[in-house]
């Protein structure tokens, strides 16, 4: 285990203080949107694009060949095609550049010719005491240190989720998941071929990271199987992984060969690798980033025993459904929460579990009141709230009454404010886990003031549940790892 | 089996020519809150406020009773307290009013006293020949009537859905998800404590409304088990049903119980009845509305063999997985297709299924050309197609080239349309089912364009290989049903 991630191969590839860019041009390339990238999210270093004929590039001096550039750079982004990118590293390496992301494809993953063009990246890497993410990889998005070598813009705000990926597109294409679930990246590798630093290198630098708080990993095949168990058994303790394994049914393992040519294995081989390695299994991609946001945003429960708390029927008795179907508990309540509850509850609503409010008239009795006497119930471990949340709902409702619209808008934005802080200030009164569920579109407003205050909210019950399952099976997991961690350490 | 909507004693309900209101205040009541529903959505016919006091109700003549009113509406609804609901029925019954939607809860689900009251709602109904839906129940929602007696504003255009709940939220609060989708609804029940009419007898209506082209159930438990599967399995060959079974799970199953005191029993004896009925069965009220939106948009397929089409290798990956996960079938192509396509696939890209089209220059091969290479296979029963759409990506990507700010976003707003135009036509074209999955959010201008113009996309890869799934389900249960049913004819 790292002692920081400084130690770490990929800190330099991380936050580097230049980059020389091999690969932009005038017009329209690849390696010109990665630059558009980098300047756009406001990388704060030297850049140097590396073209044989442009004098300048969106604005920065261009160089003919790295040899030509005033300083090493602490790492090469190159956009080439294969063989160029061979020559090119090589180029590097005489300059003594220490590291590269390789973004070309055309090695590995096309067999024949490419396989050769990969043994000799890595040769001359190997010479040269260099480094490689890649190939075929968009590299490094990391918000807290402006850096973003991939293709798609980044705005969101540096966050705790580390993400490794061996697919490109589930760093880059769940940008916009990522915002929508109130959460946001430490870092996020695309590994690409793997040639040289591998998943297993993204997962040590992770788990050194201060800012990282839960690790997401996107599988299609583990090379390095024993080093992959201990490092994660390493990181387990202290916080989670979640992992989604591509390559688990027959389709997807033929399709996760072509796309990368990883070796995946039989799913019940890779269940016992995660099972072994404290890891929580996530069931698809969506599940994947529905885990890390539970998990970044709520602590660990003690156990998995959870209170529903609904202000509508249909609801709760889903909620109820998708816990019992993912093994999640709904206990029975002390008499004295009963008995504090009772108050509340109107004769049409229901004081078991789920705690079915039908309708309040003061909005703190469901955002407050009742989620306090619930989590200090000593028989429940989580809650999971379901939220309406109709601002416009009530903002028609009160303008059909009658009420000017203005007054009726502002009326409705005074609701969504004090929601937002009686929601903000359960979860920092608390220390057990909420989840939210919802049918509304993330996009709606009153779900958004939701996950602005820090509340994971998923759309639909099953989902919702899944990732409260992940925050108990990633209790579950981290003691038995601990455990015999210990053990075998006495 | 009913031969027209007519027959059915739920047509003066969906399609009143008028309505008595009794709950309704110059206030805030929930009755005035149906009352505004109703005047919003334009209900064309005439609406008789009944109140005690006021002369007047938002506009429209109110009467002391339903005696008074100059013509027996063809529908009561009330929302009044339990024991003046059964008064006011046996008013209406003398006034001649056949029909009544209870909304009023403080019936048989609050056990006691409610059981009698229950008891008396229906022997009043049975003396006067009147029929029911309720009580504890939000009524019915109807675009295409211009009618709905529930408590939420519905703004969807009428479409070719027809839902069942026995709950109401159900019904009200999943208004977004169906618009979000791309579907409306024909019509909408919430049966609540089903004293009269049940779920049985909004199945026979929805079987025999010509709107309606598949009917989605929320089920906490079946009364009238035996009618019930004879009416399904008598619409099954004409249209798809689809239900969700709240208690299947033992914590659904108390839930559920406690909501509307529905006799809910095991999962196993629910799978059985569905199997036997043809039923497709969903595992969550999301999955209801997806296979709902994928069974109303699209035809039933021959089979269960999918083509992927990405331009993505992760997420085709993803949804080989999630398509062999749910049992269907990623056939290999026929010797002609794969000479057909391998002109428009790059030697990064991937001629097998998934088929990876990595990158493209001409937009019309990804939602023209190769699709309908890929329809026209023999082997080839659906096409699961996955949408990045980065509308805004693009735009932001040729403004960061210097392209000016109102060009970029004509550029990226012409892609949209020609991006309508070529998948509308590939829908109309090919008489295959075309499902989309994507990991944007449903309320990007990119994926609405596409549901606008018919298609089904869903977030994730998992959801649109379930709803694939249904699909294949349905002809496999369709054919099924009309095979047993051609065997016990002859």
């Amino acid at each position: 285990m790292l002692n920081s991630i400084e130690e770490s191969p990929l800190h330099d590839i991380v936050s580097p203080k230049s980059i020389a860019l091999m690969g932009a041009s005038t017009g329209f390339s690849m390696g010109t949107v990665i630059l558009n990238r980098l300047q756009e999210i406001g990388f704060e270093g030297n850049i140097y694009p590396v073209h044989p004929k442009a004098d300048e590039i969106r604005g920065l001096k261009a160089y003919a060949s790295i040899l030509d550039v005033p300083e090493p750079p602490d790492l090469a982004v190159m956009v080439l095609p294969a063989p160029t990118a061979v020559q090119t590293l090589e180029e590097c390496g005489r300059r003594g550049v220490k590291n590269a992301v390789v973004v070309s494809g055309g090695f590995r993953e096309v067999k024949g010719v490419g396989e050769d063009l990969e043994k000799d990246l890595l040769e001359t890497a190997g010479r040269h005491n260099m480094r490689l993410v890649g190939p075929n990889c968009l590299g490094v998005a990391a918000p807290r240190y402006k850096m973003n070598t991939t293709t798609f813009p980044l705005f969101s705000k540096p966050g705790s989720v580390g993400l490794i990926s061996q697919s490109g597109s589930f760093v880059t294409q769940m940008f916009q998941q990522v915002e929508s679930l109130g959460i946001g990246l430490s870092a996020a590798f695309s590994t690409g071929n793997e040639s040289d630093l591998d998943l297993v290198d993204c997962l040590e630098y992770l788990g050194a990271c201060p800012h990282t708080k839960v690790i997401g990993l996107y599988l299609e095949g583990i090379r390095r199987g024993r080093d992959f168990v201990r490092v994660a058994r390493s990181i387990v303790p202290d916080k989670p992984v979640v992992a989604y394994y591509v390559g688990g049914s027959e389709t997807g393992r033929r399709a996760g060969y072509s796309h990368t040519g990883a070796l995946a294995g039989p799913d019940g081989l890779y269940e016992g690798v995660f099972r072994q390695a404290g890891i929580v299994r996530a069931r698809s991609v969506m599940e994947l980033f529905d885990f890390c946001a539970g998990l970044s945003l709520m602590p660990p429960p003690a156990g998995s025993r959870v209170a529903v708390l609904t202000d509508s029927g249909g609801p709760g008795a889903a909620a109820a459904d998708a816990c019992g179907r993912t093994g999640l508990e709904l206990p029975g309540f002390s008499p004295e929460t009963g008995e504090k509850l009772s108050p509340f509850i109107p004769a049409t609503g229901s004081v078991n579990n789920p705690v079915d409010l039908t309708f309040y008239k003061n909005p703190d009795d469901y955002t407050t009141n009742i989620p306090e006497i619930l989590l200090q119930d000593p028989n429940v471990d989580m809650l999971l709230m379901y939220f309406l949340m109709p601002r416009e709902i009530v903002s028609i409702a009160m303008k059909s009454m009658g009420v000017p619209a203005d007054q009726a808008e502002a009326e409705s934005d005074n609701m969504l404010k004090n929601q937002y802080k009686s929601i903000a200030d359960l979860i920092k009164n608390n220390p057990k886990p909420i989840i939210g569920y919802t049918f509304r579109n993330q996009e709606d407003p009153g779900i958004k003031v939701l996950t602005e205050c820090g509340l994971p909210v998923f759309q639909g019950a099953e989902r919702a549940a899944r990732a409260t399952y992940a925050l108990a099976a990633y209790t579950d997991l981290r003691n038995k790892v601990a455990k015999s961690l210990n053990a075998s350490s006495t």
